[in-house]
């Protein structure tokens, strides 16, 4: 069912000061910023060869990364992205298993405009996990 | 510097637990379990597309995932491992910058048989960085 690892997202405080860090310490390739306000975040792609790190910094009243970032203020690992052929296929796999999806278990289009589920990180060991249909 | 994302790695309290939702759930492709005691962990591998997972549990008295399991009992996301053509070269260009290697900063044989080196986590911004020569 998983295919590959569509990105990792690293939540951080301070977007610019982190993107600076990957160009020039890491050196490797950063976007421009990119404000996503109906995601609640401003992201920074990260390309590495074979998949991206998303650098996701909170934008607005109501982030999704705000409580993550108020609970680790330096920032930390936030979420993993794999990617799935049939997402609602998934779901009911998913689910049959037990385990819950964030929200009202149905997909939303995520930040790439592509149907998307989050998996409740309890049931995956403590890491929350999104799912992406490629 | 940075090449591929060589895996992430999640630490997690019961391996054969993780190991069985991952290939039974959510249809992933798992190694059997390898302890490699020199490293304080066991771990297994799950294959995807472009990078692999490795979910590790810990081995030993003094594994160096014990102190984040005792504060994230559930488990959770440990590192991500970039890769580096020069692993000396990027460390000097790394400690120029003002990071910080952990240990005596000199590269250690890691899980892979190749030389690596973990950063600190306060330098990038909470996430803990480990570099590894391809």
């Amino acid at each position: 069912m998983l295919g590959r690892l569509n990105h990792v997202a690293l939540a951080v405080p301070d977007l610019v000061a982190a993107a600076t860090k990957y160009r020039e310490t890491l050196g490797a390739k950063v976007s421009a910023p990119q404000a996503l306000p109906e995601h609640g975040v401003t992201v920074v792609f990260v390309d590495l060869d074979n998949t991206r790190i998303e650098l996701l910094e909170p934008l607005g009243n109501a982030s999704p990364i705000a409580a993550f970032l108020e609970k680790n203020p330096a920032g930390g690992m936030h979420h993993v992205c794999y990617e799935v052929d049939d997402i609602i296929a998934a779901r009911n796999r998913l689910t049959a298993d037990g385990a819950r999806i964030l929200g009202d278990g149905e997909p939303k289009t995520g930040a790439h405009g592509k149907p998307v589920l989050f998996l409740h990180p309890k049931d995956f060991f403590g890491t929350l996990v999104e799912l992406e249909e490629a």
